[in-house]
């Protein structure tokens, strides 16, 4: 197998994971992540814990909803009570056909998804990491050669995550006591927002691998302007392009794209919190320079920042500041890497992409 | 998909497991049989249970077991809870390297299997079967092409059952209230042995699938006589063939093998009751026409008869009757397709093959 394959295996489960000898761990990979979820095994035995493999089959997930009727959906008490029995959680994605659940009622995988919440809830509190294994339908949907993404792949997510953390506490330690935030990149983006009191998150490939970002949430009704999202936003199969907010007391006031604009007022139209930011997210792994149609390596690209639109991550919300909630959570990524720059309290922080702790 | 995968995902489900509503269920299968595990899903979600689906990778079971130290095997209690939980279980093999195993250590495979021990328990308590996804390593274990070894795998699986059962009784019927066997075949074999007040069972697709066997347990001192078993032997990888067995008082006191004997020895020298049988059945799936290499096949070729030196199952064993008990259980099987015959008490049940009531 190929050696960098044992590389991310050691990633997970010394970084991300933190296994411990006695630990009872799940690991859930689709099929074609063999390779991987081997050298996981070869780990596991080493460090003398318990693994348990999932099937991650779309194919299986996918064949189930259709022939299942949604008002039937329970939480699978077995799958919950292994869940409450378990230490750490390992899922790795790696799609062989990433439109699978192309033909499956939105509304039959929403009556799953709440069905199984407990199950979530519960494995989010215990040690958990989401990451990638490269397939060739996830190559195709990044338009990259099979070789050229399990270079991607591998780059971004084998790394000293250590010193990845130590270079973004930098950028945590300007924003973590700051009040107002001001982006602007070329003579489309220019929006204003309040941190203030709420705290800055590092993820330095921890829950996610590749990790890659420094994160809070924007008070909801203090965003002002108007944002051009770069990068496409990928939903339900289909493709925003050219996304555009106008912002007035943190509400969307205003919106269009030049694609499937509709999809986009679909999102907005949610709910109330789905017209208010909960994310500001400034992307920093530089490792990873393309977008791929896929958030866990998008979001974190380098030289840029997202918005997402909906609902706030609890741990970026101060005590006492008003928290977006909201049924969704959609990532928009705005290109920083050409006449940008970042204004932290009125100081420039990052200009071009380059930020004032690497000049 | 080949639509005898649907065919036998429907035996599974309405006949083995007998699948309801509401029932948490939990499929165990390699990566290779995916196509089975979608046509099961299809009919789990249709009958409104829960699935959960591990994956079977026996690459990652050798991986882990190499690298544990047998020292530090546990029951693993999250997989155990999920085990308690589950109402029905589906195991299907299918290998796609029957050698995976074959450098790990046999004493690190016997210390999971130690660990591992509460949980067999467990699920063998639930509705369970373990059946046969056809593999091309499996075709070539068995020395047939892909397409000939599917058709094989399910002309034995995909059966009327029911009709099965029926057919089967009638030998049953005859057997229950026997007291004294005597199986002859050729110049090689002729063994006398007491089955009184020893329960036969139907085996009809429940457990396992392909099913059709009747079986029941030998009275451990009424054995005498001498078997030449014709079909190989195939015991950790490596194959006896020719082995001769002659019995007194139930008891194993000459021994021999034309090839491998000295794995047939350290099989009877395994403990006390591995030179005893602890199984006599009668193989009666005419569609099994050859030896496999795999006793889930093997033991319920038509026309055959098998003995097990080892442990006799709970249930073929009469109340205040000895049970045999021994770590081991080895079928070994003779042929009774020519110049053979088993009588019961006196009298001649089947000759060359068929039974009185086919007549």
């Amino acid at each position: 197998m190929d050696p960098r394959i044992r590389e991310h295996a050691e990633v997970i489960v010394d970084h991300s994971v933190d296994l411990q000898e006695g630990d009872n761990v799940v690991v859930v990979a689709p099929s074609v992540a063999e390779d991987l979820v081997v050298a996981l095994h070869e780990l596991i035995g080493d460090r003398g814990a318990n693994p348990v493999s999932l099937d991650g089959s779309t194919r299986a997930a996918r064949a189930f909803m259709r022939a299942s009727d949604p008002e039937d959906f329970e939480l699978p008490s077995h799958q919950m009570a292994l869940y409450e029995e378990m230490d750490a959680y390992i899922a790795i994605r790696g799609q062989t056909n990433a439109t699978e659940t192309s033909d499956v009622d939105p509304e039959i995988m929403a009556a799953r998804q709440r069905a199984h919440q407990p199950m979530l809830d519960e494995r989010l509190g215990k040690r958990w990491v989401g990451t990638q294994f490269p397939t060739q339908a996830q190559a195709q949907l990044a338009e990259m050669s099979t070789e050229g993404y399990e270079n991607f792949v591998w780059d971004a997510t084998i790394k000293d995550w250590d010193a990845v953390r130590e270079h973004q506490e930098q950028l945590v330690e300007i924003l973590d006591p700051a009040d107002e935030i001001r982006i602007v990149s070329g003579e489309t983006t220019e929006v204003t927002m309040s941190i203030a009191g709420n705290p800055c998150l590092n993820d330095y490939g921890e829950k996610n691998l590749p990790g890659g970002e420094v994160f809070t949430a924007p008070v909801p009704d203090s965003v002002e302007g108007e944002v051009l999202f770069d990068k496409p936003v990928y939903q339900q199969g289909r493709e925003v392009n050219g996304a555009r907010l106008v912002f007035e007391d943190g509400e969307v006031v205003d919106h269009s794209a030049e694609k499937n604009e509709a999809v986009l007022t679909s999102i907005l139209n949610t709910d109330e919190g789905a017209r208010r930011l909960g994310e500001l997210g400034i992307g920093m792994n530089r490792s990873i320079d393309q977008f791929t149609y896929n958030m866990l390596f998008d979001e974190k690209m380098g030289d840029t920042v997202h918005m997402a639109t909906g609902r706030a991550y609890e741990d970026t919300v101060g005590e006492g500041n008003e928290r977006n909630d909201s049924a969704t959570h959609v990532d928009m990524i705005v290109d920083m890497s050409e006449d940008s720059f970042i204004e932290v309290d009125g100081e420039v922080v990052q200009r071009d992409g380059t930020f004032v702790f690497e000049e």
